[in-house]
């Protein structure tokens, strides 16, 4: 599933650039930290203004973003 | 506004790589053909799910799709 591919490459690119917690970068973007963390379980179908959203606080653009999937 | 960069390259590689209208193009993808319309407008905050059903219609890959967004 698609959803569950951008939930993991959220997840690491988290991780690598960003070292926050879940509930810290989903503070840091205004984002509901429930919601953040269904989107990297791969269970919300995210819309593009949420994912935009997501990409500029990774600091990476769209197309980084989605590289791999 | 991501929804209208978005529509843009949408209709840009609609047109490159298909050649189809946008009537041709939705029925291809399955896709409500003003529901189509709307995305290539930028007036839909439209979703991964469908992002994904566009660009395996397009034949390009998700970060070839957000290539220059």
């Amino acid at each position: 599933m698609i959803t569950e591919e951008l939930g993991k490459r959220i997840q690491e690119l988290r991780k690598d650039k960003t070292g926050l917690s879940q509930e810290k970068f989903a503070l840091q973007i205004d984002m509901d930290r429930s919601y953040f963390a269904s989107v990297e379980s791969g269970k919300r179908n995210i819309s593009i203004v949420n994912i935009k959203r997501i990409a500029d606080g990774l600091g990476v653009s769209l197309s980084e973003l989605f590289k791999g999937i």
